[in-house]
């Protein structure tokens, strides 16, 4: 039997996805290959990307609108200096949520002028300003949906004059946004969609004409959408697991049905963690994600025999990230509701017994 | 059972490799945890990295010696751009060689000057050029190991005053070299070592202190090295795949054991495309590749016929690169000898029925 699997990420992934990612290793497509000593040219293979493509625009209701989908590598970490390099021409405008949005701003000052708007720095991160101006003179805005590390969300986003860029590696796919207010949102595939080795990014096809710099070809957008994401070898075992969870999602009835069910474990988690006086939550409660819940325990000495009851329920990575300390409860798509029940119930007997 | 499989990359990965892979993404080290859903950081995980890591040095006799080995993601495309912009302060020296020589020219040229010393470009690159000279003002001279498209392999490599970068994505771990003539040597995983997504980089210590620009976290070989390989989510599942082949051929007996098959592989075809009437062989006898090897039929219209023999035979992938036309047999580390043989009796049949 599995455990219930809350890692932060590479995290949690669908288990009919992982059996047939599991049996496309040894035979893909019935060709008595293995999915991964084929030829990324061959057709089998193409048609797996074109998928993965399409149906990543198809859930973000993207298709026909203009945009192109991308399967790139090197993850976020590599998505803030390409966005820099390909768009920071003069001044770009940043908001510092957290340790991913910082290390952003870090690469992009490399390649032209910061203005962070915000920062919630001054409370360890453990809220998203809203109170911002978003200057008009800068080619960009940059911002992070979710902070997997500390635990926040952005629900609303500002409406931008510029471009707006998003990482949203730990909740895309997630839940419900109008994604057509973005002209970039890039995402590591490890969280909602396939194994870590891929990034999905989604790029508005006018945007691509703003690259204001000669750019390395594999650093380069436009390279990547002109050659149908095929510039170079793509990671392919992680772009067929992520066709395959984007499928899964598909056949359950996409984003509005997955939000629906995220909204369902994090009001079941974040209930328990308000109710038990034994837990207290780390985030304001307007800000809290339904991705990450970070939350610690009130009194430290009950931390051995928390732990050891979380262990025995078969519940996994639960450690509360080093920089936040306590736990967090990764509760991706994936997940299901009886894994967070399954926490839930320790922390009702861990009330019980202390 | 399995065809034979002559792809040129991805291509054919050992058996017991792939069954290996197979189980770990539904149950990775008795943790019922898919390898592809576990933290980076966990120490399962961690120690397959410092694994890889390890027997990389090792086959390449390289422990020891003031080396780092690193497991980046972006294949070689992503290297031609890193080794520039690290290392290329004002003038490096390039042999061009074929089609991945010529890119990684042409992405280094954005970062400096670059001089040519020699081209085999005259003759559709069918042969490595031998006499040239490597000026000694240079940053450092960069070349290209083995050609895959056009089948060509360096046998010998020049002694060098400057620091010597070699790319060895499709002939790394295929015979025995002097790997210590090298400051940095790259490969994308999808020939020799694993699935497509990983890309071995093998840097000399001493060069890092010669990294002459400020560069992105990401393209920074340093930042990479002093984060042990890990600066950020490395491609789990390619980087597991990698270190079971380089286990595979340590059980073997090493690039010894391997560089013998090879040599026999290689020979039992060439002296098939020599003999037999019908074929003809692409490139100078002196500087065929043992791992790629290209050839042509002297009567086109036997082509058709000769493709549905193959097929029939259970053979895979041997078609050439478009840019080169005819056939194009990669025989990697993990393909049998009997796969070869399989082949050389189609040949055989194509002439005894012509």
């Amino acid at each position: 039997m599995k455990k219930h699997n809350f890692s932060a990420g590479p995290c949690i992934l669908p288990e009919s996805v992982l059996k047939k990612a599991s049996e496309a290793v040894i035979n893909f497509n019935n060709d008595d290959l293995s999915l991964i000593e084929i030829s990324h040219r061959s057709q089998p293979f193409v048609d797996v990307i074109e998928k993965a493509r399409a149906l990543a625009l198809e859930h973000l209701n993207l298709q026909d609108k203009g945009y192109t989908a991308l399967f790139l590598q090197g993850g976020a970490s590599s998505q803030f200096l390409m966005t820099a390099y390909n768009f920071l021409d003069k001044k770009a405008a940043y908001l510092n949520t957290g340790t991913w949005s910082s290390k952003a701003i870090e690469e992009a000052k490399l390649f032209g002028d910061l203005v962070e708007v915000a920062s919630s720095k001054d409370k360890n991160f453990n809220y998203i300003p809203k109170e911002f101006t978003i200057p008009t003179d800068v080619d960009y805005f940059h911002c992070t949906s979710n902070n997997t590390i500390y635990g926040t969300q952005m629900k609303s986003f500002p409406e931008s004059e510029v471009p707006m860029i998003c990482d949203m590696s730990s909740d895309i796919f997630s839940r419900q946004l109008d994604f057509s207010k973005f002209d970039l949102i890039y995402a590591g595939a490890q969280k909602n969609m396939g194994p870590a080795g891929a990034t999905l990014v989604v790029i508005k096809n006018d945007f691509l004409d703003k690259i204001c710099r000669v750019v390395p070809s594999m650093l380069n957008y436009k390279m990547h959408a002109d050659k149908d994401s095929m510039y170079n070898t793509p990671p392919v075992f992680s772009v067929y697991v992520s066709m395959l969870t984007l499928e899964w999602l598909k056949e359950l009835g996409g984003i509005n049905f997955i939000e629906e069910l995220n909204q369902k474990k994090a009001d079941l988690l974040y209930t328990e963690i308000d109710r038990n006086p034994l837990f207290r939550g780390l985030v304001n409660k307007e800000d809290r994600s339904n991705m990450n819940a970070t939350f610690v325990l009130e009194n430290e000495q009950l931390q051995e025999r928390f732990n050891t009851m979380w262990l025995d329920a078969r519940i996994n990575g639960l450690e509360g990230h080093r920089s936040v300390g306590g736990y967090r409860a990764s509760m991706y798509n994936a997940l299901p509701l009886y894994s967070v029940q399954a926490l839930v119930d320790v922390m009702k007997e861990l009330e019980r017994k202390a």
